[in-house]
């Protein structure tokens, strides 16, 4: 098929949702690549092009040449084409942008100078914005010029004289409106906006509590600068999850099917290595025991439950802060509420485990009961501590800001682990007379 | 300000967002809301009821009398209601339903029947749908007729007359439209759609993947039945990913801020008790080798390591089947590939580890490489099939259907660290008279 003419290639391929156009190209060959580009315009492959990841619009970018990618730049949509921008060594990007026409470069510059992960940089500025005195008739007619440029009608933002939000309409209520209505009239004031600097995070939490199609996002003088729709929110969402995920599993950044063995072990050998010398630390944790341990082995049989409870505890309370965080209930309920609802939660946690246990060993190791009472002990202080852990260091460390990563599942297990077998081995000790 | 005047209240109350009516709903008590009924009409507390949780309708339902209800039944959208339905006891929902108008009554009936978490259940019935022959003004005029009662107006669906969909009109394309244009002119022919049996992931997956504002569902017999919006979507994808992460750290289920100690505790007790006696299983692997442990106590201080590192690898890789079950990125790359490539991960970290603490091991432990290679050997045959174990036992899990809670974090690692203790213990007994 492909080898075929032009025009039924086009007629075919220009038929397909870009979704699907996207998938196609990225099964082909260079040589089938090569073709497209020859085949479509500019234009018409802006719209492939928006639909690739990062990772392969730097890969196909280098197979374009320099005007054909201007004229596609100029297709594609701003926040796209920044976030694309934004990937590439600085030089190129002002390459391409001086190339570009003026007004959108400066668009471009623009957004390239938000933060990342904020509402500034995941923004589109392609948006409408009415004025109060505009009539409902003659907004849909400027409506049908616009909207191909606009990245979404369904809410048109209403700005007073100073460019400031001061209402919106949805495109719902403009068309229930009568013609010679005027925007104030139908527009609503009680206008929900983000700010320019919001995390993207926050700005995902606004749109699905509202339930909204697209936020306005504000400057810090409150105009109105560009608008987040709900497609891009999608986006964030699943990003920040697949963040959360590899934090609870410590195996962030290696979340992707697409990796080979190599480069998969690659990314995630770092974490592994670092936990196994956190495993030597351990190590040494139970080494000072040794002589106890050579007294009585039987204390080694234990190890295991010791540690998976105290690390299980941990992990649940770890995924309900993650969560927590990632929904922003956090801040309705209060750390200090959920820090000691945590530490109620472990200790009932630990006494039930302690009953079960302190009955179940003495059963199991010929009534062995003072065995069963230091593992009983050791674990009802080890999960108290355990949920502690696990909800106050994912906390401190949102708090500081500081890369949350350290805050790992794994990591948070290792330490319950450390003081779940000290505690263990300091009463084991303690007891070692009456344990024989 | 509550106990002043009706106008008043409902002046200030109505004014605000209907998310933000819900908030505050939240915060009264009894009689603040016994005030909020009196004060609001059926139709305005339908608009904060529709805002609850599940667990809040059910709460605030016996509050209500039941003429009160009814008509707030009647005012609310038939997906919303559906869901509140399905969850109150069949009777009582029966005696609502025969109480309310007998078409509505039908709607929701026909919404109760599709089995949990597919799109029928979460869809809506309350769409527009247009037929080829008519024209763009009137399709216009019509609108703003039925507007107040669809779900979204910003898709119009295309039916022939058996009630086929042929296609699909954005409220976008309609606005540029001529007037006189008839509708299979205008309308797009390549429409995507889902089946009502489909899964809510994968109809969360198609509109993530089209980022479409919402998708509509077909029977088997190619009817258009319903339509799911993204807000229902963004609500499906944060439940599952709460569940998701849930699973990852056996937490599911108590996810929830809002829980006192007591409930949290009763919530997550079974995990953490199934584990300990897991853990008491993994006490006995351990006591199998106790001859060996009384030899060599030296061996129990390398148990945490060896633990460890198979435990965290096994959670990676289930990191990784779970983002991409929930993603639908497995589908593209295959399962057989898949098991291959965390194999080969396995292998490699294994490897790596191996050569760190065949050299670190001796260091640290006065030149014992015996001690070094036994444990290097048993890490290395441990995260091998550690990767395997993560990577096979949710595949299997999520083919049979079954409750996947089993194929829960902890369990895998579980199941890792009993297999990565017996290969150690084995090894090292294999060793025993060089280690000394």
């Amino acid at each position: 098929l492909k080898a075929g003419n032009i025009e039924e290639f086009r007629h075919l391929f220009l038929e397909l949702h870009p979704t699907d156009q996207v998938e196609l190209f990225i099964s082909f060959d260079k040589n089938q690549r090569q073709r497209v580009y020859e085949y479509l315009s500019p234009a018409e492959f802006a719209e492939i092009f928006q639909g690739l990841e990062l990772e392969q619009q730097k890969e196909y970018i280098v197979e374009l040449d320099q005007t054909f990618a201007i004229d596609m730049f100029n297709s594609m949509s701003a926040d796209d084409l920044a976030d694309f921008l934004g990937e590439l060594p600085d030089i190129m990007a002002e390459t391409y942008l001086n190339n570009m026409g003026l007004e959108d470069a400066q668009d471009i510059k623009h957004l390239l100078a938000y933060p990342p992960e904020t509402a500034g940089a995941i923004m589109t500025t392609e948006f409408i914005a009415l004025s109060t005195k505009e009539k409902a008739s003659d907004v849909l007619k400027r409506l049908r010029q616009q909207a191909p440029d606009a990245e979404t009608i369904y809410y048109l933002y209403v700005v007073n004289e100073e460019g400031k939000l001061v209402g919106v309409v949805s495109l719902r209520d403009l068309i229930v409106a009568q013609d010679e209505q005027l925007v104030e009239e139908i527009m609503s004031t009680r206008v929900v906006s983000v700010s320019v600097l919001d995390d993207q995070e926050e700005v995902a939490n606004v749109i699905k509590k509202y339930d909204f199609l697209a936020v306005p996002v504000i400057s810090k003088q409150g105009k109105l600068v560009g608008i987040v729709t709900v497609d891009d929110v999608m986006d964030v969402v699943e990003e920040e999850t697949t963040e959360d995920i590899g934090e609870i599993s410590a195996a962030r950044g290696a979340v992707d099917l697409q990796l080979s063995s190599f480069s998969a072990a690659k990314k995630r050998a770092p974490w592994i290595l670092m936990l196994a010398f956190l495993g030597l630390i351990t190590a040494g944790v139970i080494g000072r025991f040794e002589e106890t341990l050579e007294t009585v082995a039987l204390l080694a049989v234990f190890i295991p439950l010791i540690m998976d409870s105290a690390g299980n505890t941990g992990t649940q309370t770890l995924a309900v802060v993650v969560r927590s965080l990632a929904l922003g209930t956090i801040d309705r309920v209060g750390v200090g509420k959920l820090l000691k609802r945590e530490l109620g939660t472990g200790m009932m946690l630990g006494l039930i485990c302690a009953l079960v246990l302190v009955l179940a060993i003495p059963l199991l190791y010929d009534g062995n009961w003072v065995l069963g009472m230091v593992v009983a002990v050791s674990l009802f202080a080890a999960l108290s501590v355990a949920t502690v852990v696990g909800a106050a260091i994912p906390l401190v460390i949102n708090k500081l800001r500081i890369d949350p990563a350290i805050a790992s599942g794994p990591f948070i297990t290792t330490l319950n682990d450390i003081i779940a077998l000290f505690i263990y081995f300091s009463v084991a000790t303690a007891f070692l007379h009456y344990i024989q």
